[in-house]
Order: C-alpha cells, then structure tokens, then sequence
C-alpha cells in the first residue's frame, strides 16, 4: 500500500533534517527515510566525535603554553567516556524525539528511488514500503569513505573515519593513508590518546592541499613536534595482514615497510549513491548535480532535489545545512506556487568558497578562495599576512603562541576573496571573514570595524595596515 | 631654545603612539612628550597586565569543564612573574626602540601646553623645555583613577587599577569599591590568586551596567560561584585604616561593617588633563572636545587636536589607537594641503557603539547599541537571544559550557544595531559582529554567511532563524 507525503527526504543526517524542519515549518508533510542513525555521519561518526577527542588535547596544549597552570597528562578513558557521552552512547532517540515534535514522519530502512516521484524503502526485516511525494523527493545521503584499490588494503579491513572517532582501544602503532582533514585530525587524537608510533603516509608533497600551502606547513610541524611521522610523496604499494585484526604491513612506494598495530584510511570520501536507483530516474551514478535551488538537473518534472555530500559541491556539515534550508523553503515556495526565486533561495555560499574549520592544533580556519585559486580564476590578486604572535590578543593566550592570517584581496573591488587563519583557538576567528567575504565588505569599511584590544582579532587590523590603509 | 617639529604629541601610550606612528609615514617631524612610561596605561597598568593575570585562571576554569584533564592550582607566584614579563619588567626600552625605528623624537617629561602650538615640558630634573609645532599639537595623555570623596578613602591610600593589575602580595581580604570593568576582572583576577575574602560594593543594582542587563547578571552569578562576595545598592560611607598598609575598615551605608587586609577602588576614570595648561588656549578642565576627526573645538586656528581617553568618547585602548590613526592621517593631509576628509579620516566607530571585551569569565563582548540605548534612540527594535550551550560548538567546549546571544535589529533597514555574547573564551566571536554592525551588513547577506560547524559562531545561525530566516 502506498503512502503518499508531500516531500520524501531519503537520509536522516543534518542535511535531511534541516530539509524536514523547513518543509514542515511551511505546512508540507514529510517523511524522511534512514537506513542506520537519524542524526547521520556527523552527530556518530564524523564532527562530533572527533572534536570530544580533540578537545580535551588542544586544551592540554594550551595549558602547556600558559605559566602557573600545570595540567596531568591526558586521561584516555575519561576521554573515550566523554566522547560517547558527545555521539549520545550512539542512540538516536533525542534525534528521533526532535523529528516527532517538527512533525516529520520517520521511516527506517533503505530508500531508493523508484521512478518518478517514488520511493522504496526497504526495511530492517527485509519487507519494502512504497512511499509517493506530492511534490518533492529529497537525497540527502550523504558521503562515505574511499578505500582505495591497493592490493591487499580492503582484505586488511582497514579502519575509517568511523573506526577512528568511535575508537574503544587505541592502538600502540598505527598508520593512517592521506592527509587530508580527517587523516590530520585523526592522526593527532590517536596518537595524543595513546598511538605513541604514528606514521602518515601522504601521496602529495604536504598535508591539507585544500587550503593555503602555509596552512599545511604549520600543521605538519606541530604534527612532527608532537612526535608523529609524516611521510610525504609516499604511497602505500601493498598491505598485508595475516590475521584479522593482527599486524598490519605497509609496504611503501619508496621501498621503506611499516608495520603497525592498525591502518586508517582517510583517503576521500564519495557521494553516497550506491543503491540509490538513479537510473530509475535515467540519472547515473556519482553525486547527483543540482542548480542552484539544489533542483536536480536532467529530471522531467523538476521533482528531484540532492543536498549535502551527496551532491558533491561542498563536503561539509554545515554547508548541507545550509544548502537544506534553502532547498526547504524553495520546495514550500513552488509547492505553493509562491516567489520561489527570493535572495535566500540561491545558494551564494558554496561558489565563493566554503568556510571551514579543521581542528587540528594548530586550527585551520579558511573561507573563500585560495590565493592560487584566486588568480587561476584571473582576479587582480594582492595578499597581505600577519602574524598572529605578533598581537597582544596572540602572546597573552599563553608563550609561545604561533598564528599566520593571509587574506587575498581583490584589487579591483577592494575586497576580501579569501581569508585563512592557522592557529590555537583560532576556530571563531573565521565567522568574522566569513561575513566579510560573503557580503563583499569593502576594505574601506572594514577599516571602521575596530577590533578590540587585546583580542587576536586585532590581527584584522594589522591586515589592513599591511595592505596599505 | 625652541625645538620645532611638525608635530607634538602629550602622551605616548597606544593613542599617542599611533599619532606618531600616522604623522612619521606620511613624513612629517614629531616629537612626543611622556612623564611616565612609554606604551602607557593599557602596557603596564591595564590591558595586558590585567589579561596575563587573567588568562591562567580563565584557562583553569576551561578544564575543570573538560573530562579527561586534570589541572593543579594555579601557582601565583609563577602567574605574577608571567605578568611582568608581558610587562616587560615595567621597562619601556622596547617601546623607545619602537619610537626610534619610526624617526619620532621622544622628549621625557611632563607636557603642557603654553599658548597656540606651543609646549612646554618639565623634565625629570625640572628643568623646562620650549617645544614648537608647525602643524599640530595632539594631547593623548589618557585617563587616571578617580577616587571618589567618601570620609578617609583617600588617607587610606586605597589600591587602584594600577597597584591591583602590578600585585606583589596578594591581599587575603579585599574589599573592591565598584561594579564596573576593572572591579569585575580584578576581582576575580585577585581572588583567584589568592584573596579568599572578596567583597565588592556596588552602589547599582548590578555589575557592568553600560552592557545588556543580563551580561552583567551572568558575571555576577559566576563571580559569586567563584566564592566573591557582591554587595549591590551599597556604597562605602567612611573608611578607617588606622596604620598605613595595615588592616583597613569599611563602613557601608546600609550599617554592615568589612574589615579587610586591602581596598581596590574602581569606580571610573576621568580624562587626565590636570596641569596640561588648557587653558593658556582658552578650553576649560575636563574631557578635551573634539570633532570627528579629532580636532578640538573652540580653539582658534585648529592646531590642536585630542585622541583617546583624554578627549572622553570612549575610553577604551582599541578606540584610541583608532582614534589615532585617523588624526594622524588628517594632520598629515591638512599640513600638505590634500585631501582631509577621505572615509578612512573620520570616526565612524564611535557613534555607532564601539566594541570592548570584558575579560571576566564568562567574558562579555559587546558592540553597538543595547536594546535600551536603541529603544531610547526611536529605532524600530526587535531583539532575538540564544544559549550558545545549546550549539555543539558551544557543548564540545565542555560540560556545563554556559553562553548568551543577543542581537538588537533594526527593522526599517534590517541590519543589527549591536550584538552582545556572553561565555567563556568568547573574545574573538565578537569581531564579526564588529564587521556586521560597523558596515551595515543587512540580515539578508548574513544569512549566507554560514558558520562553520561545530564552531561556537553557529550561534549566528541560531539568531538569525530566531529572527525568522
């Protein structure tokens, strides 16, 4: 038998959340579909768990910096505990009690698409329900994680992001492949709870090579301070692993063997897609490309939307959301057949470049676009850097206190298209750009935005001396 | 013999340094006259002594809501020995080699003016000397301590900012006279290192009354669990301290009686303009009145001009230097005949509601107008508030992490009229409000700005539905 709602969102993470809260807030029913936690990769197994691990280190790091505070050594079992405290011991009860009180109808199980406008959800018992929308059907799967096709790496069931942030013993040796955010933020938490011999093994010439090159710099030096290897223009060639859960060799490109108690992948992610019946709508695999109302392209009846990971534009929390409420109110507009076109209903954000924070020690902070992405894109670039050491609000966080600011000015509009900050506790340094860069702030204005002494923030200020104001 | 220069500037504290600091880039002669140290109030006796006091406490108040780190007491002795290094032992050479390295003439002694555009300074050994300016003369000597006329305060020579931020002994009782700024962190900062006994008498019914109510009550909910002792509509009526140093008695109006080792007097500053001869140029005593770019009025000829707390608009170190810095680009500007009057050379800042930071915990960071100033001012107001406890950022910092949004909007343009976060390390969230308010960033253009996840600025997103996007 058929249920027929207004909207189907198909995935429970914040992106269809956000989804459900907006359509529902204008009146539409909705039922958003979840084959494991309502909550999704974030709140279990990504953002959340990471940072209750991190925390508790980057704060020993700062108490290291300041004098007359001595802290012990880090507690890994009380951090463990506070963490699966953070994932809510990985239930999703409040999650669940909070799509019940928007009015949202759950339903667990698999969903796929099963021509226009249906949804097949197949069930924990294996039984399959047929839903229909009205007037829209939503993907918000999300994104997995990649294990790259080296020999013998799949058989060794290395672990993921998900191993590594709901981590319950943590091991003495461990290698981790990438160096992306999620190999530098895992890399540091496990070896500051316990994995004493940590080697990272990066294919690329520096870590983080989304962002600024001096951002990946600074990373990789505290990395090796706190006494992790990083092995750069390194590739692991073949795995071995004779018992499950036994040792682990990594057998390099340039010829060196490591041997480790556990592996960690964090290689990149791709949209979650598999199973997902895009052909049934004549779409093919991979992320699903949207306009910028998050309206699938190439679906007659314009009935198909995608937000999140899964539409590969921004693999980030909080642009999902972002990129969910305004999709939400998009779908309440034409559903009503109301303005759907209004400045809130476009998504400005992601094309300017994202901000995101990663939360390494130190902090990456960065929104816009990189100053090599800045004059590829062919803008009259001028840059300007400060050192955040150098401002009050810097040194009196404690001795010893490292931080850089770059922001990438566009000469011709006198604007900021980038800004990146790297630093302890920089992470809400960054919303500050993030307005900037977004709303088009012009340097003249900023000038009267005075930053309060002695916060880190002055090296706003500094920022604009350098560049000439 | 006269000395001549372009440009003379009273007082070399941050204000008076940035003047030089203008007036020397843009090439002109300056000498700069200082009886005391050179960096001023905010090095030695204010800001960043009071933020180095500071830091250890706020840092040990931020693991004990952290699981799995544990920290010691915090060692006093090693917090006032930090303290004078980030005062550099109470020694100005830094500052004097900063003062060299921009071409400035600095003269030690006590400046006054003597008549249109010139100065005359007493030095050390009393001897005075006749200075000349072809341009400009620019009082930047600050504020000082008032000690307010209650019956033997003044014969019981009471600490001030000055002896309470520079403390070799920690007093084990205290008796702190206020409920502003330098009340609340020095009261903290001395209880936390030591003065077990705290007690302030306020003579409102609140702490910090220039910001939102309800910041001012959070600080106070706070210092109380802290162990302080707040005594609100009390005033000192008479003060006994019958041996120099020794036990001191305050009497307060509503009977009670406190005994106490020390007594801290922070009930305001005013403009320091005792024996600055203002009126050898026909301006009265008191705060120095100045147009927007900082020239003084009523003074025949504007010659002279006055930035910082000596001029009485905002006694803040950021709003000084600011100040500064537009009145050393405006007798730059007058004195070669160019242009006067660019955007960069008037103070916008200070009308609007400049940004300040109190360094309590919770810290309290504040920018443009409460919701009672823009009420009393006719703007069309709506406010929203939110607990930045209930954004991960906010709980990821640690158990029992407590904050407060909140944002006074203007309806008629939809743009914040000023913004006020109040929680533990909440310094640097407050420079994007900065940005917000100061250019007019339009609710509309916020809503792309998406903060970053899990960061505490996510707050911004929260106000922003609370307000209905």
């Amino acid at each position: 038998m058929a249920d027929v709602f207004d909207v189907i969102v198909i995935g429970a993470g914040p992106a269809g959340e956000n989804v459900a809260d907006r359509v529902t807030t204008g009146g539409l029913t909705v039922a958003i579909v979840e084959k494991e936690l309502v909550g999704g990769e974030c709140s279990y197994w990504a953002c959340i768990p990471s940072k209750a691990l991190l925390r508790p280190l980057d704060l020993a790091g700062e108490v290291r910096r300041v004098p007359g505070l001595e802290a012990g050594p880090v507690d890994p079992k009380a951090v463990l505990a506070w963490r699966d405290s953070m994932v809510s011991g990985y239930s999703d009860e409040g999650q669940v009690g909070w799509l019940d009180s928007v009015g949202a109808t759950l339903v667990r199980g698999g969903g796929r698409l099963a021509g226009p406008r249906q949804v097949e959800v197949v069930g924990p018992d294996g039984s399959v329900r047929s839903l229909t929308a009205r007037h829209a059907v939503v993907l918000a799967t999300g994104s997995e994680a990649v294990v790259p096709p080296v020999p013998g790496l799949a058989e060794a069931r290395p672990w993921t992001n998900r191993d590594a942030t709901g981590v319950r013993a943590v091991p003495r040796r461990l290698v981790v492949i990438g160096g992306g955010v999620v190999a530098c933020e895992m890399s540091q938490a496990l070896h500051g709870l316990g994995a004493r011999e940590t080697t990272m093994v990066v294919r690329g010439g520096g870590l983080l090579e989304r962002v600024e090159p001096y951002a990946g710099e600074m990373v990789a030096e505290s990395l090796k301070e706190q006494g992790i290897e990083i092995l750069l223009n390194e590739s692991a060639e073949r795995i071995e692993r004779p018992e499950p859960g036994g040792e682990v060799t990594v057998h390099l490109s340039g010829g060196r063997t490591i041997t480790a108690d556990e592996i960690l992948v964090a290689t990149g992610r791709r949209a979650a897609t598999r199973g997902l019946g895009l052909s049934s709508v004549g779409l093919e695999d991979g992320p699903v490309r949207v306009d910028d109302s998050m309206r699938a392209t190439g679906v007659d009846g314009g009935w198909l939307y995608a937000v999140g990971d899964v539409n590969g534009i921004t693999l980030l929390t909080h642009m999902g959301k972002y990129q969910a409420r305004l999709c939400g109110d998009v779908i309440v507009a034409r559903a009503r057949g109301t303005a759907d076109d209004l400045p809130s209903m476009r998504d400005r954000a992601d094309g300017m470049g994202a901000p995101q924070v990663i939360f390494t020690d130190p902090q990456v902070c960065a929104v816009g676009l990189t100053e090599a992405q800045a004059r590829a894109d062919g803008f009259d670039v001028r840059t300007v850097e400060y050192d955040m050491g150098k401002v009050a609000g810097g040194y009196l966080l404690g001795d010893g206190y490292r931080g850089r600011a770059k922001a990438v000015v566009d000469e011709r509009r006198r604007v900021l298209l980038g800004v990146t900050f790297v630093g302890p506790g920089a992470a809400d340094l960054l919303h500050a750009a993030t307005i900037a860069v977004t709303a088009g702030v012009t340097l003249d204005d900023l000038w009267h935005a005075v930053p309060s002494f002695p916060t880190v923030s002055e090296v706003w200020l500094r920022l604009l001396e350098e560049y000439g104001l």
